[in-house]
């Protein structure tokens, strides 16, 4: 290796961040007289160390105490551990299920953490129900009963970082990029399936063109590193449609969506769009959509609780007489994952901070039509809500000529 | 509709195994003496019904009793439903939170099917944590608690039918394909993940074309639904690898992957391959791989415990010196996940039957030059173990020129 002429940006979150992170981790066990915080979920421990992998029948544990970090993981991970885990002391259990069961390599490294006996936290109790894994709860494994305490980790996640805004922000980018590269493939008689996996691979070659040699994808189970998906007709009906061997036809209300993982973070997003001039309910069913998209938009803002903002939004559906089409609530959080906590929802009772994310997605389904609804990735600031995702809204953008 | 002049191949299993499916867990409740089987995992809610969906924050629970099906969907969903479970009784929920929890919806469920005070099965005591999900055990729901029972489901599927092994059959021809797609793109100086993703494409839309109008793929958060993926040099090292921005150069160990989804069954497979010429220490591993594969595939017979072909192949590493670049057992089964029980592993003690599927992929690791390991998809026959990917696998073949 030789030495970089010029610094290159570094798409990930840098080690300083992950070391603030847990330490804001261990100011919540001091807290709570917790003397660890044992963690089973893949997204938090990606999320408080830069280690990613994917959740297999082998489970892979995290135990946070205040002075140290455990590990537990199977051989086959054992070169793969650095940056944060670096230090950490490791259990490694040869397989699962193996002749002795990763939940004994686990206790013992409990034990060797000096935490017989202590109060434990997790974030779940005991390992995954994935791939065939069984195996007993941590309380068993502990003298005195384990306490929920996902919290923890799952409300850090709801603010976003700069750091983590800078990802999501170059994610939208290249969603917006991804989004071009399908809508300028759309035409009668092609498959939508095709067009996606070409607009996904153009989108992959640029993004990662761009990004230059230190990017990698790390959320590689959600398909190719930038991707966009389509629906046609009938099917964007299914607000999560698994697809169709039809191919698009003029007339057709298609729905799309694009998103790029960039560090492990992904800023969603998706537009309603038509094959042709569209059928005149159609016409009145996107522009309702709109509307409901600008109550939504105007409503989110900090300090207001969520169910707050979702009654206005639900007000909205009511006074324009759609609420028999609305079939989910008008959008989530996000980041690691595609959904995450909070919910812009009537039972979320949690209030609106400056920093947060959400997808933004009010829509209408009406069964003989076809799904109506644009996404939007936003970020909360002092005042509102900032768009991240900025591909075209109206219906002349998206309207494909034929 | 006109009729088909010709009836179209279906590459989905059919009603009639669906309803033999549930029969068979009817006779299990009945021998359990279970008045329910409660089920959350998504994918043995697909293997029951056919009905495939993605887990989100929204659970989705199917309670199946002797007489009759019952199933807690949320409203986005309610169009979705249809073949074993148009005439499941519904219980739909507006949301996630929402203003009542699911939770309370399914109880509402299990009372209206008569399951007050009976004793209840289930594959998992409650829902997830997935997406943020927070709710209660669905023992808590219940007057008596209820009892673990998700081997009912997981043992009917280690067993493939006939109707699985012609889906899985046709799985494993795509993926061969598209392997062939993979090969034929790497050449030096290429990105692995743009070559992985065009023969992605490429194996997709020749499959899609092949399969006709009627195919879907069903497993899409695997990615495409015929994909290759390709590591290389360092990379190989890790058997799970998150790819890297490098490019493919001369004298690269590749590590190729592909896999094909037909009617939601994948057949896996995996070959390790050199861009040019080998390092001769290269070609040691690479055969001393073949040998173990061997050994492998011969131990694998029925009415042998997976525990005892383990272990002969562990003796093989150790006859032949490598012990030390072992990181993983040597396989597991698959069907609709790409991990599934059993596993072929020392603490694994399952007699293999006729019909049982794995991925067979016993494999070196050496720190210093790369991943050595084939994986081929093998289904247990009356005497032995038939291949159904067949991909070449000699040096020569899989040394690609430059």
């Amino acid at each position: 290796m030789t030495e970089a002429v010029s610094q290159p940006a570094v798409w990930q979150i840098e080690q300083a961040e992950y070391d603030d992170r847990l330490t804001r981790v261990r100011f919540a066990l001091v807290e709570r007289e917790l003397a660890a915080l044992v963690v089973f979920g893949a997204h938090r421990i990606a999320y408080l160390t830069g280690f990613f992998h994917i959740h297999t029948e082998r489970p892979i544990v995290l135990v946070i105490t205040p002075a140290e970090l455990g590990l537990l993981i199977p051989k086959l991970e054992q070169e793969h551990v650095a940056g944060s885990l670096g230090s950490a002391r490791l259990a490694v259990y040869s397989e699962y299920p193996g002749t002795r069961h990763p939940m004994s390599h686990l206790a013992d490294l409990l034990a060797e953490l000096g935490l017989g006996g202590k109060r434990i936290g997790y974030d779940h109790d005991g390992y995954y129900d994935v791939n065939g894994y069984l195996g007993p709860p941590l309380s068993s494994l502990l003298e005195r009963p384990g306490e929920p305490a996902r919290d923890i980790v799952d409300t850090m996640r709801m603010v976003k970082s700069e750091a983590e805004l800078r990802l999501l922000r170059e994610s939208a980018r290249w969603g917006d990029e991804t989004f071009a590269e399908l809508v300028a493939r759309i035409e009668p008689g092609r498959a939508p399936r095709e067009v996606a996996l070409e607009a996904s691979l153009e989108g992959t070659r640029r993004m990662t063109a761009t990004l230059g040699p230190t990017y990698r994808p790390l959320t590689i189970f959600l398909g190719p590193p930038a991707r966009a998906v389509l629906h046609a007709g009938a099917n964007t009906v299914f607000p999560h449609g698994l697809g169709s061997g039809e191919v698009l036809r003029r007339g057709d209300v298609l729905s799309g969506l694009a998103h790029a993982d960039v560090g492990g973070y992904i800023a969603l997003q998706g537009r309603t769009m038509f094959l042709g001039e569209p059928d005149p309910r159609c016409v009145r069913a996107f522009s309702l959509m709109l509307e409901l998209r600008e109550v939504a938009l105007e409503a989110l803002r900090p300090g207001r609780r969520l169910c707050e903002v979702e009654a206005d939004i639900c007000r909205a559906y009511e006074r324009l007489g759609v609420l028999e089409w609305q079939r989910h609530h008008s959008g989530h959080s996000l980041g690691l994952e595609l959904h995450e906590p909070p919910f812009i929802d009537l039972g979320d009772e949690r209030v609106v901070e400056p920093g947060m994310l959400f997808a933004v997605e009010p829509a209408l389904y009406l069964p003989e039509l076809g799904g109506f609804a644009h996404g939007d990735t936003v970020v909360v600031t002092a005042t509102g809500v900032e768009r991240l995702t900025l591909s075209p809204l109206d219906l002349d953008a998206l309207t494909i000529d034929v």
